[in-house]
Protein backbone atom coordinates (compact mmCIF):
# COMPACT_ATOMS: atom_id res chain seq x y z
CA UNK A 1 0.00 0.00 0.00
CA UNK A 2 0.97 3.39 -0.78
CA UNK A 3 -0.89 5.48 2.27
CA UNK A 4 3.20 5.99 3.92
CA UNK A 5 4.00 7.89 0.73
CA UNK A 6 3.30 11.80 0.55
CA UNK A 7 3.49 13.71 -2.33
CA UNK A 8 4.96 17.40 -2.74
CA UNK A 9 5.99 19.57 -5.17
CA UNK A 10 9.73 20.54 -5.07
CA UNK A 11 11.91 23.58 -3.90
CA UNK A 12 15.14 24.61 -5.06
CA UNK A 13 16.56 22.13 -2.70
CA UNK A 14 15.61 19.35 -4.18
CA UNK A 15 17.45 19.68 -7.70
CA UNK A 16 20.58 17.01 -7.07
CA UNK A 17 17.84 14.53 -6.05
CA UNK A 18 16.15 15.46 -9.52
CA UNK A 19 19.31 15.19 -11.40
CA UNK A 20 20.43 11.74 -9.81
CA UNK A 21 16.28 10.38 -10.50
CA UNK A 22 16.99 11.74 -14.15
CA UNK A 23 19.87 9.23 -14.01
CA UNK A 24 18.26 6.25 -12.79
CA UNK A 25 15.71 5.97 -15.21
CA UNK A 26 18.24 6.36 -17.81
CA UNK A 27 19.79 3.69 -16.34
CA UNK A 28 16.51 1.65 -16.51
CA UNK A 29 15.92 3.00 -20.30
CA UNK A 30 18.88 1.85 -21.33
CA UNK A 31 19.72 5.84 -22.14
CA UNK A 32 22.18 6.82 -19.68
CA UNK A 33 24.79 8.33 -22.10
CA UNK A 34 22.69 10.66 -23.69
CA UNK A 35 21.89 12.33 -20.10
CA UNK A 36 24.13 16.08 -20.49
CA UNK A 37 21.18 17.87 -17.66
CA UNK A 38 23.46 20.27 -15.32
CA UNK A 39 21.86 20.86 -12.27
CA UNK A 40 22.24 24.83 -13.22
CA UNK A 41 20.26 23.47 -16.30
CA UNK A 42 17.57 22.29 -13.81
CA UNK A 43 17.38 25.19 -11.17
CA UNK A 44 17.08 27.62 -14.38
CA UNK A 45 14.06 24.98 -15.89
CA UNK A 46 12.03 24.61 -12.97
CA UNK A 47 12.79 27.83 -10.91
CA UNK A 48 13.46 30.36 -13.97
CA UNK A 49 11.82 32.49 -16.18
CA UNK A 50 9.66 31.48 -17.99
CA UNK A 51 9.46 28.12 -15.99
CA UNK A 52 9.86 25.25 -18.48
CA UNK A 53 8.93 22.55 -16.43
CA UNK A 54 7.40 21.33 -12.45
CA UNK A 55 8.28 18.08 -10.83
CA UNK A 56 6.66 16.30 -7.85
CA UNK A 57 8.35 13.87 -5.30
CA UNK A 58 6.73 10.83 -3.86
CA UNK A 59 8.37 10.64 -0.42
CA UNK A 60 8.57 7.51 2.07
CA UNK A 61 9.06 9.87 5.03
CA UNK A 62 11.41 12.63 4.31
CA UNK A 63 12.94 10.71 1.62
CA UNK A 64 12.30 11.21 -1.94
CA UNK A 65 11.61 7.82 -3.34
CA UNK A 66 10.15 8.83 -7.14
CA UNK A 67 9.23 11.72 -9.25
CA UNK A 68 7.73 13.17 -11.59
CA UNK A 69 8.67 15.96 -14.08
CA UNK A 70 5.76 17.77 -16.30
CA UNK A 71 4.75 20.77 -18.58
CA UNK A 72 1.46 21.32 -20.73
CA UNK A 73 1.43 21.10 -24.19
CA UNK A 74 -1.82 22.46 -26.02
CA UNK A 75 -4.24 20.81 -27.93
CA UNK A 76 -5.72 23.29 -30.51
CA UNK A 77 -9.24 21.26 -31.14
CA UNK A 78 -10.03 21.35 -27.98
CA UNK A 79 -8.88 25.26 -26.97
CA UNK A 80 -7.31 23.67 -23.93
CA UNK A 81 -3.53 23.08 -22.41
CA UNK A 82 -2.67 19.43 -21.73
CA UNK A 83 -0.31 18.09 -19.11
CA UNK A 84 2.25 16.40 -20.58
CA UNK A 85 4.42 13.76 -18.26
CA UNK A 86 8.08 14.12 -19.51
CA UNK A 87 9.45 11.64 -16.62
CA UNK A 88 8.06 9.00 -14.22
CA UNK A 89 10.28 7.51 -12.00
CA UNK A 90 10.19 5.07 -8.81
CA UNK A 91 13.03 3.47 -7.08
CA UNK A 92 13.11 -0.27 -8.21
CA UNK A 93 13.30 -1.16 -4.46
CA UNK A 94 9.94 1.05 -3.69
CA UNK A 95 7.96 -0.20 -6.98
CA UNK A 96 4.84 -2.47 -6.34
CA UNK A 97 3.17 -0.16 -3.47
CA UNK A 98 1.32 1.77 -5.72
CA UNK A 99 3.51 4.91 -5.81
CA UNK A 100 3.25 5.44 -9.78
CA UNK A 101 -0.51 5.17 -9.69
CA UNK A 102 -0.53 7.74 -7.22
CA UNK A 103 1.75 10.29 -9.28
CA UNK A 104 -0.46 9.78 -12.18
CA UNK A 105 -3.50 10.36 -10.04
CA UNK A 106 -2.02 13.58 -8.95
CA UNK A 107 -0.75 14.18 -12.49
CA UNK A 108 -4.61 13.74 -13.38
CA UNK A 109 -5.75 15.99 -10.35
CA UNK A 110 -3.66 18.60 -10.98
CA UNK A 111 -4.81 18.42 -15.30
CA UNK A 112 -8.51 18.68 -13.89
CA UNK A 113 -7.82 21.92 -11.34
CA UNK A 114 -6.27 23.52 -14.47
CA UNK A 115 -8.89 22.75 -16.69
CA UNK A 116 -6.18 20.90 -19.08
CA UNK A 117 -8.34 18.78 -21.32
CA UNK A 118 -5.62 15.31 -21.56
CA UNK A 119 -3.02 14.15 -19.91
CA UNK A 120 -0.12 12.14 -21.93
CA UNK A 121 2.71 10.60 -22.16
CA UNK A 122 5.56 8.07 -23.88
CA UNK A 123 6.57 4.86 -22.92
CA UNK A 124 9.07 2.66 -24.94
CA UNK A 125 7.60 0.10 -26.74
CA UNK A 126 9.43 -2.82 -24.97
CA UNK A 127 8.34 -1.82 -21.99
CA UNK A 128 5.16 -4.15 -21.75
CA UNK A 129 4.16 -4.01 -18.02
CA UNK A 130 4.05 -0.11 -18.19
CA UNK A 131 1.96 -0.53 -20.93
CA UNK A 132 -0.25 -2.55 -19.40
CA UNK A 133 -0.76 -0.38 -16.60
CA UNK A 134 -1.09 2.85 -18.62
CA UNK A 135 -3.99 0.96 -20.44
CA UNK A 136 -5.71 -0.37 -16.93
CA UNK A 137 -6.34 3.38 -15.83
CA UNK A 138 -7.11 3.97 -19.47
CA UNK A 139 -5.30 5.67 -21.19
CA UNK A 140 -5.52 5.25 -24.99
CA UNK A 141 -2.24 5.08 -27.33
CA UNK A 142 -1.73 7.38 -30.12
CA UNK A 143 -0.68 4.77 -32.51
CA UNK A 144 -1.66 6.33 -35.47
CA UNK A 145 0.78 9.15 -34.80
CA UNK A 146 4.14 9.27 -35.71
CA UNK A 147 6.76 11.80 -33.35
CA UNK A 148 9.42 13.52 -35.72
CA UNK A 149 12.46 15.05 -33.86
CA UNK A 150 15.27 17.07 -35.69
CA UNK A 151 17.89 17.89 -33.66
CA UNK A 152 22.16 18.48 -33.65
CA UNK A 153 23.68 19.54 -36.83
CA UNK A 154 20.05 18.71 -38.88
CA UNK A 155 18.55 21.47 -36.73
CA UNK A 156 21.23 24.09 -37.27
CA UNK A 157 21.36 23.48 -40.76
CA UNK A 158 17.67 24.27 -41.52
CA UNK A 159 17.72 27.19 -38.54
CA UNK A 160 21.14 29.02 -40.41
CA UNK A 161 19.24 29.21 -43.92
CA UNK A 162 19.51 32.30 -45.36
CA UNK A 163 16.12 34.19 -44.93
CA UNK A 164 14.12 36.98 -46.00
CA UNK A 165 12.28 37.30 -42.36
CA UNK A 166 13.70 39.46 -39.41
CA UNK B 1 9.63 29.73 -54.75
CA UNK B 2 8.30 31.42 -51.35
CA UNK B 3 10.40 35.17 -51.55
CA UNK B 4 7.15 36.83 -51.93
CA UNK B 5 5.93 34.99 -48.46
CA UNK B 6 6.64 36.98 -45.45
CA UNK B 7 6.66 35.41 -42.24
CA UNK B 8 5.58 37.28 -38.99
CA UNK B 9 3.95 36.35 -34.67
CA UNK B 10 0.35 37.03 -34.72
CA UNK B 11 -2.03 39.55 -32.76
CA UNK B 12 -4.59 39.10 -31.30
CA UNK B 13 -6.35 40.82 -34.00
CA UNK B 14 -5.50 37.08 -35.80
CA UNK B 15 -7.52 35.10 -33.62
CA UNK B 16 -10.02 34.33 -35.90
CA UNK B 17 -7.65 33.69 -38.78
CA UNK B 18 -5.95 31.14 -36.26
CA UNK B 19 -9.19 29.26 -36.01
CA UNK B 20 -10.12 29.16 -39.42
CA UNK B 21 -7.11 27.88 -40.04
CA UNK B 22 -7.62 25.02 -37.48
CA UNK B 23 -10.45 24.23 -38.58
CA UNK B 24 -8.61 24.18 -42.26
CA UNK B 25 -6.20 21.81 -40.74
CA UNK B 26 -8.53 19.17 -38.76
CA UNK B 27 -10.50 18.83 -42.20
CA UNK B 28 -6.97 17.61 -44.23
CA UNK B 29 -6.66 15.25 -41.24
CA UNK B 30 -10.61 14.39 -41.52
CA UNK B 31 -10.67 14.82 -38.08
CA UNK B 32 -12.84 18.56 -37.93
CA UNK B 33 -15.66 16.68 -35.86
CA UNK B 34 -12.65 17.05 -32.80
CA UNK B 35 -12.23 20.62 -33.19
CA UNK B 36 -14.21 22.30 -30.20
CA UNK B 37 -11.67 25.17 -29.70
CA UNK B 38 -13.52 28.38 -29.55
CA UNK B 39 -11.87 32.03 -29.88
CA UNK B 40 -12.16 32.83 -26.48
CA UNK B 41 -9.95 29.31 -25.87
CA UNK B 42 -7.78 31.03 -27.91
CA UNK B 43 -7.45 34.24 -26.88
CA UNK B 44 -6.40 33.10 -23.60
CA UNK B 45 -3.67 30.63 -24.75
CA UNK B 46 -1.78 32.57 -26.59
CA UNK B 47 -2.06 35.41 -25.24
CA UNK B 48 -3.08 35.06 -21.89
CA UNK B 49 -0.90 34.35 -18.09
CA UNK B 50 0.28 31.95 -18.53
CA UNK B 51 1.04 32.17 -22.32
CA UNK B 52 0.02 28.06 -23.29
CA UNK B 53 1.59 28.46 -27.18
CA UNK B 54 2.55 30.95 -29.96
CA UNK B 55 1.69 31.23 -33.60
CA UNK B 56 3.49 32.87 -36.34
CA UNK B 57 1.90 32.94 -39.71
CA UNK B 58 3.01 32.76 -43.58
CA UNK B 59 1.56 35.59 -46.01
CA UNK B 60 1.32 36.95 -49.03
CA UNK B 61 0.95 40.29 -49.57
CA UNK B 62 -1.23 40.84 -46.27
CA UNK B 63 -2.71 38.05 -46.53
CA UNK B 64 -2.35 34.55 -44.35
CA UNK B 65 -2.11 31.37 -46.18
CA UNK B 66 -0.19 29.38 -43.45
CA UNK B 67 0.61 28.69 -40.19
CA UNK B 68 2.35 26.63 -37.63
CA UNK B 69 1.03 27.04 -34.08
CA UNK B 70 4.04 25.80 -31.46
CA UNK B 71 5.09 25.89 -27.23
CA UNK B 72 8.16 24.51 -25.56
CA UNK B 73 8.27 21.03 -24.23
CA UNK B 74 11.56 19.95 -21.92
CA UNK B 75 14.07 17.48 -22.17
CA UNK B 76 15.10 15.68 -18.82
CA UNK B 77 17.96 14.41 -20.43
CA UNK B 78 19.68 17.54 -22.20
CA UNK B 79 18.30 19.66 -19.71
CA UNK B 80 17.05 22.35 -22.39
CA UNK B 81 13.90 23.47 -23.48
CA UNK B 82 12.73 22.05 -27.07
CA UNK B 83 10.02 23.33 -29.39
CA UNK B 84 7.09 21.35 -30.17
CA UNK B 85 5.09 21.70 -33.16
CA UNK B 86 1.34 20.99 -32.79
CA UNK B 87 0.03 22.55 -36.18
CA UNK B 88 1.44 23.35 -39.34
CA UNK B 89 -0.45 24.21 -42.30
CA UNK B 90 -0.55 25.92 -45.59
CA UNK B 91 -3.44 26.31 -47.65
CA UNK B 92 -3.75 23.71 -50.70
CA UNK B 93 -3.67 26.49 -53.49
CA UNK B 94 -0.62 27.62 -52.00
CA UNK B 95 0.89 24.15 -51.77
CA UNK B 96 4.58 23.13 -53.42
CA UNK B 97 6.14 26.66 -53.36
CA UNK B 98 8.07 26.25 -50.15
CA UNK B 99 5.75 27.73 -47.72
CA UNK B 100 5.79 25.00 -45.32
CA UNK B 101 9.68 24.55 -45.46
CA UNK B 102 10.15 28.36 -44.82
CA UNK B 103 7.31 27.61 -41.44
CA UNK B 104 10.37 24.56 -40.41
CA UNK B 105 13.29 27.01 -40.87
CA UNK B 106 11.61 29.91 -38.94
CA UNK B 107 10.88 27.70 -36.06
CA UNK B 108 14.42 25.84 -36.11
CA UNK B 109 15.53 29.49 -36.55
CA UNK B 110 13.80 30.35 -33.42
CA UNK B 111 14.74 27.24 -31.31
CA UNK B 112 18.55 27.72 -31.83
CA UNK B 113 17.52 31.64 -30.97
CA UNK B 114 16.12 29.86 -28.12
CA UNK B 115 19.04 27.52 -27.18
CA UNK B 116 16.46 24.99 -27.45
CA UNK B 117 17.83 20.98 -28.04
CA UNK B 118 15.44 20.18 -30.61
CA UNK B 119 12.27 20.72 -32.68
CA UNK B 120 9.41 17.95 -32.63
CA UNK B 121 6.12 17.21 -33.97
CA UNK B 122 3.48 14.21 -35.10
CA UNK B 123 2.29 13.23 -38.32
CA UNK B 124 -0.06 10.77 -39.26
CA UNK B 125 1.58 7.77 -40.28
CA UNK B 126 -0.56 7.51 -43.44
CA UNK B 127 0.16 11.25 -44.63
CA UNK B 128 3.51 10.22 -47.12
CA UNK B 129 4.21 12.93 -48.59
CA UNK B 130 4.68 15.18 -45.25
CA UNK B 131 7.13 12.30 -43.71
CA UNK B 132 9.01 12.09 -47.37
CA UNK B 133 9.23 15.98 -46.78
CA UNK B 134 10.41 15.63 -42.58
CA UNK B 135 12.83 13.16 -43.34
CA UNK B 136 14.37 14.93 -46.45
CA UNK B 137 14.91 18.16 -43.95
CA UNK B 138 16.86 15.31 -41.48
CA UNK B 139 14.08 14.51 -39.05
CA UNK B 140 14.22 11.18 -37.55
CA UNK B 141 11.00 9.49 -36.44
CA UNK B 142 11.22 8.26 -32.71
CA UNK B 143 9.13 5.08 -33.64
CA UNK B 144 10.38 3.13 -29.99
CA UNK B 145 8.16 5.41 -28.26
CA UNK B 146 4.54 4.70 -27.86
CA UNK B 147 2.40 8.48 -27.08
CA UNK B 148 -0.44 7.32 -24.23
CA UNK B 149 -3.71 9.81 -23.61
CA UNK B 150 -5.64 9.73 -20.87
CA UNK B 151 -8.84 12.68 -21.68
CA UNK B 152 -12.71 12.45 -20.98
CA UNK B 153 -13.65 9.98 -18.05
CA UNK B 154 -10.71 8.14 -17.86
CA UNK B 155 -8.68 11.26 -16.70
CA UNK B 156 -11.83 12.41 -14.58
CA UNK B 157 -11.80 9.15 -12.50
CA UNK B 158 -8.29 9.00 -11.97
CA UNK B 159 -7.94 12.59 -11.03
CA UNK B 160 -10.95 12.36 -8.58
CA UNK B 161 -10.10 9.37 -6.78
CA UNK B 162 -9.88 9.94 -2.96
CA UNK B 163 -6.41 10.47 -2.10
CA UNK B 164 -4.04 11.66 1.43
CA UNK B 165 -2.85 14.50 -0.36
CA UNK B 166 -3.86 17.87 0.19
Amino acid sequence: MSTDITLRPIGRHDIPQVLAFIRDLARYERLEHEVLASEQDLSEALFGEPRYAEVVFACLGPKPVGFALFFHNFSTFKGRPGIYLEDLYVQPEMRGRGIGRRLLEWLARTALERRCSRLEWAVLDWNAPSIAFYESLGARPLDEWRTFRLTGSALEQLGRRESPDS
